[in-house]
């Protein structure tokens, strides 16, 4: 990159929000996936206007900006590709308003989700969606990715709260999208046109979310399976019961088998496990699901049922749940987590499938997730240094993809696309939707200088 | 319309879904708004293959296309403002697809909401967003203008259910949007790009919904108010309070006053009457929400409040609510209703203002509307046949809009924009964003064939 093209970057967002020292450009080399491209400076915006002159400039001169947040992104959406500038909204991290009788919040993107959640408890209300990376992650990178997480069953993700978004083009224009309205049929629905584009299209520098009140009785249930299609059936007869659990984590068997190998929680033997909880505003609503689901647990043969009869008993039970990524890490110095995210009904089907596409090929792994919704996390544990075990790795995940889209699933239910899973998703859309969504971006990006190199586009 | 053209839609679709009688064209003209302009012909369209054929015989010899489903539209969006054909889906009726374990139905677009309601009632699920057309509506249009209803401050509209799409675009190519997963981070969000898109960028010929289970009870109260603040204010604070009543909402002074002298309904005077409902799997959930709320109408000196013990009582509350919308009717021969939708907070302030405005131009009116969300229908009786009330009506709607948006207000909650609305776009949607959405017409519909003039495109 020009040395003069440096230095205007470095006035429009001074110099002390400029870096092209060589560990700041390795550190934005990456985010939390396997991939990696170094770019050429990085830059925090403090506010859309500079946004807006950084597009600009990289539109006249062509070079590539790829917005980021904490960079908590598992498939390479915050790197850095076509090399360029990363843009980082980390410093844009205020919350502007906070209006409950409205239902409503307005932040900046580099908003941490946590502080987000910290902020509003006070009020009773929260900001459901609660990806796993909530500690750190922003809510700019939240509603870039549509990120999700383990209550979206019942509550949801992100584009379901997001009521309004201010934009940076890439041609430098700034707009505003949406209302402060709880709800709108007012024109073409530009808001979710960005929701989950991945700093493709526009730079988000404000969001304006809806919030929730957050449930006041929440009950919290356990139960484990010696056979895995009765586990299956089980959550069937659960989503035909007119009962949504808040809650319902599915964990396979190789899960199982690795919290009782590699941690200290004390579980029996099982082909599959259910974690689930109930919510509401009393104990006589959380208690009545509960009822429902434990019937149908039994009914479905559950070898054991576990209910939690105190907050503390219910941590207990939460920690399996929680402590299953960190256990089957310990297996090889390596992993890849997936996302795919089936239609309810064929969750026994991907659990069946994935674990026999992983164990033909020899790799350890487990596999758990959000059945409640369909989306299961198949974890492989491999080892970089190996290529027999990378290639074995990238096998094993395009068969699961492949797998994934033949039973009407999508390649993601919550993380995104990015880099990783950009060769594939021609599998899930059709040629016309591919061609949109391409013509969709040179509509809005004609110089490919917004994040290039990802979605497949 | 050149007759080979009408030949060539005849053999599409053959004859005896082909008309351009005379009493069919007229027929056409109309939808439930106050325009209208005769088509040449009109379609029945059987599949999307015979879309296809329209739409592409439609870009070759330039005449506009308006797609229709019961044409309950208020807005003037199925009215074939640019001539040509009208293409009605009403014969695309079959419901596909249901599949309670996956909480979906995969429908055609002309489905009648109530229909679908009545399929899925035996399974205790439904497809929530509840538009008042219900009993007639199609869920092609419902997906086509985002309808919304009355329960939409707990349950969302129709965007929060639409999850997958076939499409026919302009240029006739048909593709797939969206999965039937409960989730999806996967590329461009292409199906709520079409949703609220009025049938200006493509044809809905399938539909994928997410449907939810029918709460188990429900309990609903009733309370007076002499003060419009005091109404506002227990709004506010049943808002902040945690509690999401099902349905809250409002009719003003003038509502009241038309139901006591324009029906059977005894009523209190008053200057606010609000109607809400809670509901739950428990009996003891909904009363300990109804609790707190009507515990919040007495902090804020509601004169009377009712409480039903019984169905029969609900549906005597419910009595009022609904008898509104005709008895305020019987004041002139004709009225036009809108929607317009605020932040929650400023209820008060919009009953107020719309109440001046409307007063000012000396024309009777009534307001209610679902204060939960916002949405207020305004609603201005008048007769067509006097110029002077006509010209009134306009500048008063017109005060209303600005009025709304000037409040940080959506021009439409849950009816749309069509062509009563087009005019008044801009008031809400800044430049870049007008520009935007022009774009995206232009980008899928270059010769600007699909139900043009609509949107204030």
């Amino acid at each position: 990159m020009d040395e003069e093209i440096k230095k205007a970057l470095s006035r429009i967002v001074g110099e002390e929000n400029f870096t092209d020292r060589l560990i700041d450009l390795v550190t934005y080399s990456y985010d939390a996936s396997d991939h990696s491209h170094r770019p050429d400076a990085a830059l925090w915006a403090l506010h859309a206007d500079q946004v807006s002159q950084i597009l600009r400039l990289a539109n006249e001169h062509g070079f590539p900006v790829t917005p980021r947040g904490a960079g908590t992104s598992l498939t390479g959406a915050a790197v850095p590709a076509g090399g360029g500038v990363v843009l980082d909204l980390c410093r844009m991290n205020r919350i502007l308003d906070i209006r409950i009788a409205d239902r409503l919040v307005v932040v900046q993107p580099g908003v941490v989700y946590a502080d987000l959640e910290k902020t509003l408890a006070p009020s009773g209300f929260f900001f459901p969606p609660d990806p796993a990376s909530g500690k750190v992650c922003t809510i700019g990178g939240n509603a870039a990715t549509n990120a999700g997480g383990l209550r979206g069953a019942k509550y949801g993700v992100t584009r379901d709260y997001v009521l309004g978004l201010q934009i940076v083009l890439p041609d430098g224009r700034i707009l505003r999208t949406g209302t402060g309205c709880m709800k709108s049929a007012s024109g073409y629905d530009l808001t979710r046109l960005f929701v989950g584009s991945e700093g493709t299209l526009g730079v988000i520098t404000e969001i304006t979310l809806k919030i929730s009140p957050r449930p006041l009785a929440t009950t919290t249930a356990c139960a484990m399976f010696q056979d895995l299609r009765n586990a299956g059936r089980a959550v069937s007869d659960i989503m035909h019961s007119g009962i949504i659990p808040s809650v319902l984590e599915v964990l396979d068997s190789h899960a199982v088998r690795v919290l009782r190998d590699k941690s200290d929680i004390v579980l029996p033997e099982g082909e599959a496990m259910i974690l689930t909880e109930t919510d509401g505003c009393t104990e006589g609503e959380t208690a009545y699901q509960m009822d429902a689901i434990i019937r149908l647990f039994r009914k479905n043969n559950a070898a054991e049922i576990q209910l939690a009869r105190s907050s503390e008993e219910a941590e207990g039970l939460w920690r399996a749940r929680k402590a299953v990524g960190s256990a089957a890490a310990k297996l090889r110095t390596n992993n890849v987590s997936e996302d795919v995210t089936i239609p309810i009904s064929r969750v026994p089907d991907l659990l069946t499938g994935v674990a026999a596409i992983v164990a033909r090929h020899g790799l350890p792994f487990v596999i758990f997730g959000h059945a409640g919704d369909g989306n299961l996390h198949p974890k492989i544990m491999f080892d970089h240094s190996d290529p027999d075990q990378v290639r074995k790795v990238q096998q094993a995940v395009e068969e699961i993809f492949r797998l994934t889209c033949s039973l009407g699933g999508t390649l993601s239910g919550e993380h995104g696309i990015g880099l990783a899973k950009a060769p594939f998703m021609a599998l899930e859309h059709d040629p016309v939707a591919m061609d949109l969504m391409r013509s969709l971006k040179r509509l809005l990006d004609p110089k490919n200088i917004l994040n290039p190199g990802k979605l497949g586009l």
